[in-house]
């Protein structure tokens, strides 16, 4: 999807987030505001948002030299997350339908996400996500696909978010699907990396590779051949939360969006609310 | 107070909404972002937050050509305010004490403001203002100074909200004060104008001038002298709002500001939260 001019508001909210847990200097403040600035005063906007979001995360980082501004908070929310996984677990296997409420876990662990500008609160937040309905709603067609034998390429999104995909990965698993799990390739706001993953314990139970890049979503003109033959390779791609989902959704591979809905761009682009839930198979968008 | 790289954010996000209520016009959107980028990136902070802001303002103007974008928002808000007040000002006579809950309900009205990004729903949000206690409560030291013969001049602030000023403004005249009300003298985001204090009755009340200028608050180099006069010439100041008390808090004159916080930059320099309101003398200010 493109961006819009309502993205540049957001680029300099994100920039005076970020920079502010780079530093407490008001002169790298507003330096790293001003520089977004003359950036932002000639950017195209044919692009994705997460791509024009990109530029000022490396602005902070030339400004600071500080390389992983969210790295306290990645910490925090793995330990928070990791904390509440096990009810979480017993939550989705005694539910009526485990695939659907992994699904609807996984979609509320993107909450997580210091790129919105939207406070959350991992404890009070998460479990009231089987309360939702899906605004849009494909785990029919997804359960049709799950065939022992298939592989599913998984695009992880933000720290603690990836502790709550865990139970679904476990369905898929416990259904004879193959998993990779994609996590980045470094720090970018506080998305995912390997380390990360180690934490979670997610590379106990699945494949975690990196996407060859640190860029917000999928910088596609940046990503390892590894990660490209993984996405050649696999059945049925599950892309996790805004990024992934505004660099991903013109691509022509069996894509599923998985997220929480925390802007009007992304609802606007989706035909939904900010606050949905979705799970939407690519074939329902654009329309 | 002066201006914070937070402001810059606050900047970008009244120019998205001041260009979409001018036009439709994506294109002018997107010029309107970038005039303004080109501009933030060598503006000084060292201003007032409204002083600020009033250029992306300009900008939309000489982009749009549209004067007044928020005229059919300013009109809805004097309508939707008349329809309440009769209610609103029962409440204020019958309260124990008519002066407070009148100081109350003028601050309440302050949530009619098109340049702070908070949603406002007149008929809802009003009514509980009653329930709201002062952060900062100077309504003792306000009581002691009305006297009769005394004179105050009322600083207006946004079209809508001056209708909620009306039963304050009686309580001044009924124990014997002059009031003098200021409006603008040109549109400038929904603060009200002569056209407004017509409209919601003020001037068949009291005495109502411009201020000479179309600022956000007050643009002390660009008043008129009959404004001047009123400053030096009045016992007691009331100032409404964000804008009024970012221009006048460091002034010489005997002001109160009343006013609801919706900022966190206002919030930190009055040392009180956002959501709050406050009625404080001067003397309470940079402690």
């Amino acid at each position: 999807m493109k961006a819009k001019p309502d993205c540049i508001v957001c680029v300099f909210r994100q920039a005076l987030d970020s920079v502010k847990h780079a530093t407490k200097s008001k002169k790298k403040h507003l330096m790293v505001m001003r520089k977004t600035a003359r950036w932002i005063a000639n950017a195209s906007l044919n692009r994705t948002p997460a791509n024009l979001s990109r530029k000022l995360y490396q602005i902070v980082y030339h400004v600071t030299a500080v390389k992983d501004p969210y790295r306290k908070i990645k910490e925090t929310s793995n330990k928070v997350a990791m904390q509440i996984l096990p009810t979480m677990e017993k939550k989705v296997q005694k539910s009526k339908d485990p695939l659907k409420s992994a699904l609807k876990l996984a979609a509320g662990g993107n909450i997580i996400d210091m790129g919105v500008g939207v406070k959350f609160n991992i404890t009070k937040d998460i479990p009231t996500i089987f309360n939702y309905k899906f605004a849009i709603d494909d785990t029919e067609r997804l359960r049709k696909e799950l065939k022992p034998g298939k592989k599913i390429l998984y695009l992880g999104d933000n720290a603690g978010e990836i502790v709550f995909d865990i139970p679904l990965i476990k369905e898929f698993i416990r259904k004879g699907v193959k998993v990779v799990f994609a996590v980045k390739s470094g720090p970018i706001i506080n998305d995912a990396t390997i380390a990360d993953a180690r934490v979670a314990g997610l590379t106990k139970i699945t494949t975690v590779i990196e996407t060859g890049s640190n860029d917000i979503g999928i910088g596609w003109d940046k990503v390892s051949k590894q990660f490209l033959n993984e996405v050649k390779t696999a059945d049925i791609i599950i892309s996790k939360g805004h990024g992934n989902y505004e660099t991903c959704d013109e691509r022509p591979e069996n894509f599923y969006f998985l997220l929480k809905c925390k802007c009007h761009i992304v609802a606007e682009s989706l035909h939904i609310n900010v606050g949905d839930i979705v799970f939407a198979h690519k074939t329902r968008l654009h329309k």
